[in-house]
């Protein structure tokens, strides 16, 4: 049995942890699908696929949750939504169940036959990337909120400084 | 001759078919073009491609219009602007005439030899797929606005639902 | 019920239009899908997507086919083939089986709820679209195998010169 | 040593210009690179890629700045923002400088060897296109805030107009 | 210190598998970028991206490498290539060492800062994707070539009949 | 009166440099436009678009040919080719006639108001660019053939080593 769950992860903090820890106590193996990976250096998704990669894979090891049971894959956003479960199904490894509380995630895996749970989330108004970016860049006490190892991750790159630099900058390349 | 209509039809509604009448009342041919047929889902664009050329063709068969006088078409939005009348002429079959109130679509054509004239349409502010779309949300009588095809094919796929649904998320996949 | 065919249809020919006929007598309705339709001017897809539908709407009329019986929809290929049955439904009306004599279309539906349907064809090495363009090119007797509306059409637009010029140009504008 | 400009140019103005000429002072060549190249006849890109190279080399010209010494190179925006610099290095002649007081710009040419000059600029409340653009079409005199062959160039293609259209449409192609 | 190794992987076979554990060896993680991942149900990518890193995952799981030193990641093949390396920077976790006998993959490398090794590799003529693809086909004995969880694995989703169709078929979707 | 001449110009021969001379007798300015500008690494495209401009102004300049006279623009190859006139005039200058002694392009520019001129080429058999690369590869005389800045930069970015690399490779990035 594997579960999938999903997000941009813009950074992984410890609600999306928790709900890893969730996933692998109903189900033998969890997914974990980073989406618009093909983003970056934008206000809402500031890291490459890459670091979102590296920022997950550490904080599961730092957590001591056994990675062979874990799949971390990058997915680009689709723009044909209506094709967007069957482009799941061929960009991941085969999945029983979606863990997500979205009823629009809900709708468009409606006519697969995926069964979709909605997982307890931690507290959304605190865990919440969006947020933890605000408080990242108003050196806010954000480290409480992201597994340490993300914390690190983010002052090895200097996260702050371009978290800053994209909320001031009104440089906007994918917009016309 | 044969003259050309364009829209979304989100969903198409009576202001069409009426546009669609005035056409084949001055023309021997019409074409119905759908516009931004890749996109699906969104809040401006919820019905697919293959379901908007669904309701327009049984509509058109409701109203007994000879379909042998009809091309319905559906077309993907262009970025590069400048080469749009030229990708209208690569998409469609050969048209005379374009009937458009929309001065943007008159400055595209302005360098081609495609005369467009200006219909006249039913009161806009009632037949507007925004509006009807919002009504069908509220439950209002959006019922009267539409061909009886349309609404009998939005019941079948439970329309109203997905507008809803996509009316309250704020997942949008397309937007970075 | 409604039944899907499929083909690039550089040109319509006889052999299609048999095969839309048997369709009408098993189903209600047709689905005629023009695919590779972003191609055009190049050596296995000469004419554009315009120019298809109104080759197969003018021949369909002429046989006396009731078009409020017949969709021509003109599709994109799609890379990511794995979603290519997702696609198809996306991007045309709801159909109930596939008529196709093609093992590899029937392994991208085998996964969908779809009936796939081999029909009997014309004899192929004569009713074959590759076969047509080369015998317009050296001006063999290709009329005979093409509906009239066809062969008029063709001669409308100088198909002729455009096979021509194609088949001696080593310009290749979509490979590297 | 060779010198990098970047702009957007809608249109090309004397604040532009005039960086043209501190360039030249400092370096043997100036590449002037117009970003969004693909866009066109939209409200922040108005003008086309082809119509900007005209515009600018014709104001070079007026101006006797020697076209020896420029490149003007029309560039796409990137998607993958990460990857930006290195499409520049590809799409461009060498460069040695680049000249942006841009702190986005520094910050996606930071990991390479590229040195980022922060110019003198014009007065920017009054040298700045989108300003510009608004005065065009209140006829405002704009003229004296660009070449005057942009002036020319902008009155033969009747600029104005194009503007006008564009500011008042709610047709928005690119949007979804 | 990480290293990173490419390859389509269609499928894994022991020789990627050596490599795997040569990395391993040598350095403290691996990150396996499977390429072309866009790509599936062609002939030489028959496989999709989420069926390959399903069988790399189940195949270090079998060897008993320890999965929190290993990365799979798929990447899609870029069409810019003189960005090629500026991209993997952005798809991948960061990365120290580049093992590769490939003198392209070298030449574009060259201008980062990337470490190039040549690996040993188990005898090519043997270990080869495209040859053991050709054994699965004709029932030759290709087990002994890959890792048995690849075998279990090709088994279960009927690899053998996906090959058979790919291979007799003349449809070339992504052709033109 | 301006008048345009493509080529992909992997490299830029004498045959070229002769043909922009033939122009400017003919023309005020020339517009070079480079097409497939979006590829390079390849076989056919080793070159940048950059690495082409650059060789392009070198050559003009060492001929003491006047730059305010000329265009150096570079231009993707596009899919829809029925476009490709259309697009043409997004992406240039304004021009009044195209010099070409290909079919192709006189078809493709058959229903634009632009004139096609066929001009007189070196002898082709020696004046190619393909032949050129391959003599690069095998140190025959090719400087002969190119102009001496075209020399000089391929000599400086070591473009025997890439051509060599290339054709020896088995890496097909964009094959698939």
């Amino acid at each position: 049995m594997r579960g999938l769950m999903m997000g941009r992860f813009q950074p992984f903090h410890l609600g999306h942890l928790d709900l890893v820890k969730q996933i692998l106590d109903q189900c033998d193996e969890v997914i974990i699908a980073i989406t618009s990976s093909q983003f970056n250096y934008l206000e809402k998704d500031p890291f490459t696929a890459g670091e979102r990669i590296e920022m997950i894979h550490d904080s599961l090891k730092e957590s001591e949750i056994n990675l062979s049971r874990c799949f971390i894959v990058a997915i680009e956003n689709q723009f044909n939504i209506a094709t967007w479960s069957s482009f799941l199904k061929s960009a991941l490894p085969h999945f029983d169940k979606v863990y997500s509380g979205n009823d629009y995630v809900k709708m468009l895996l409606a006519d697969s036959s995926i069964d979709v749970i909605t997982p307890k989330f931690l507290e959304r108004s605190q865990y919440n990337a969006s947020h933890i970016r605000q408080m990242i860049i108003s050196d806010d006490n954000w480290q409480i909120l992201v597994p340490e190892a993300v914390a690190k991750f983010l002052q090895k790159i200097n996260g702050k400084k371009r978290l800053e630099i994209i909320s001031k900058s009104d440089t906007k390349p994918t917009e016309h």
